[in-house]
């Protein structure tokens, strides 16, 4: 059966993208040539880390994710959900893409669990509960582009830092109740890597079966697991396909194509 | 002829109000007991001149409006945009109450002009150009409750820092066309005073003539002046009525009511 929905097109970039002029600047130019609906997916982790050394707060990373106590989730709720997304929304409606920053707070959209402690307490970070896309998808609907912030909050009361590429996903998954829904990762890379040493080896198109193999081979490894994994749990969950792809191709023509 | 439009009720509370813990607590259980529809407009000054000062970028005041180079405007697109908007959307919505936070890129529902460099450069600061409330409305029909930050833009790019009084009857006027609208301003008086130093003096109703006998007989002056002048101009502009009133009284049954 041909899906005739409404296409609806989901980028997560990374915070390093966003976080300089001129790199801010291509990919907004590249994002506004995307047709049809879409949503933008931002991090910010760099600019979080020099305001809070500025602020003489201690960035700590514990696999790759930041320890958010109470000081540092106040840094992250200015840079994440004032400076880099406003910056965003700002310059894409002088674009005139009508955008709207959000974090998941905002129209309840997304509530988290604070993280439970572990071996490591991360404390106020977010892990997705729920996610209501009704009036988003309204918005949407109305010509709104989301742009999405790495805050969700627990309706106690309390923001929570939550990884972009899970709200993206998150969002994706909920979306595609509305919309026949693209969802594109940027990253460093071109693609998935056949060989990680060379960028002219992306694996144009995957599947779970081709997965599988690769991951058996030992082809596809670290990073890329899973980032794989949330691309698959996507589809299964309704999402159309997903791209993952270098920020200057998310138009979606070059990359590797998970379906 | 009656009013027979939806009530909405415009709340404008400073910066000290929503920078404190407790007043914060407060004020949001005072604003949760308002009926019907209703709009939160904030300021932030304190905390962004603390965190100003502490990344070391001085904080210039000219006739109390904060001169705004491109480090501040990075600092009140932080504390404005992020910290203080969405610390207070993360605590309505534990109330129960559909927050939204909202500068004027979002949607682009406010626009100003960049002020023109005259005897003073304010640097990036916004004098309101225009308002589009269509889909605040819609959003507010639907039980959302936008909490409004003092930055507008310029549609060119670039965030202004902006009056928070000046958004709040801006907004309040472009609503009238929708609902039967009260603009409620709060500060550290009980309301309009006979006698600056008897609290107890609160002139209770106002009018234009009142207005115009007060200021020539020198009862009202100084910044009462202004905050006065915009009443009556939110007044002539479609809002049904303003009141000047303490944080703890926005229900709006003691201040003074202009009309």
């Amino acid at each position: 059966m041909a899906d005739t929905r409404t296409k609806l097109t989901v980028v997560k970039v990374g915070g390093k993208i966003v976080e300089e002029e001129s790199s801010l600047k291509q990919l907004l130019e590249n994002f506004a040539t995307i047709e049809g609906h879409k949503v933008l997916v931002h991090g910010g982790g760099r600019s979080a880390t020099a305001i809070a050394t500025k602020l003489g707060i201690e960035s700590v990373m514990v696999n790759g994710r930041r320890v958010t106590d109470a000081e540092t989730l106040k840094v992250v709720a200015m840079v994440y959900g004032g400076l880099v997304n406003k910056t965003i929304v700002a310059k894409l409606q002088a674009m005139d893409i009508n955008a709207l920053g959000l974090t998941g707070a905002d129209m309840n959209y997304m509530v988290s669990n604070k993280r439970p402690v572990g071996e490591v307490d991360y404390g106020f970070v977010g892990d997705v509960k729920a996610v209501d896309a009704r009036l988003l998808a309204d918005l949407i609907q109305k010509d709104i582009v989301p742009v999405l912030a790495p805050l969700t909050h627990d309706k106690k009361g309390n923001l929570l830092n939550t990884n972009a590429d899970t709200i993206a996903g998150e969002a994706a998954k909920a979306l595609a109740r509305y919309f026949e829904v693209t969802l594109v990762y940027c990253f460093e890379k071109r693609g998935v890597l056949r060989d990680e040493h060379d960028d002219e080896s992306v694996i144009p198109k995957i599947n779970k079966q081709l997965f599988t193999k690769y991951v058996a081979d030992g082809v596809i490894q670290g990073g890329m697991l899973p980032k794989l994994e949330n691309a698959f749990e996507a589809i299964d969950a309704g999402v159309k396909q997903v791209i993952i792809t270098k920020a200057d191709a998310i138009d979606g023509k070059s990359g590797t194509l998970v379906v």
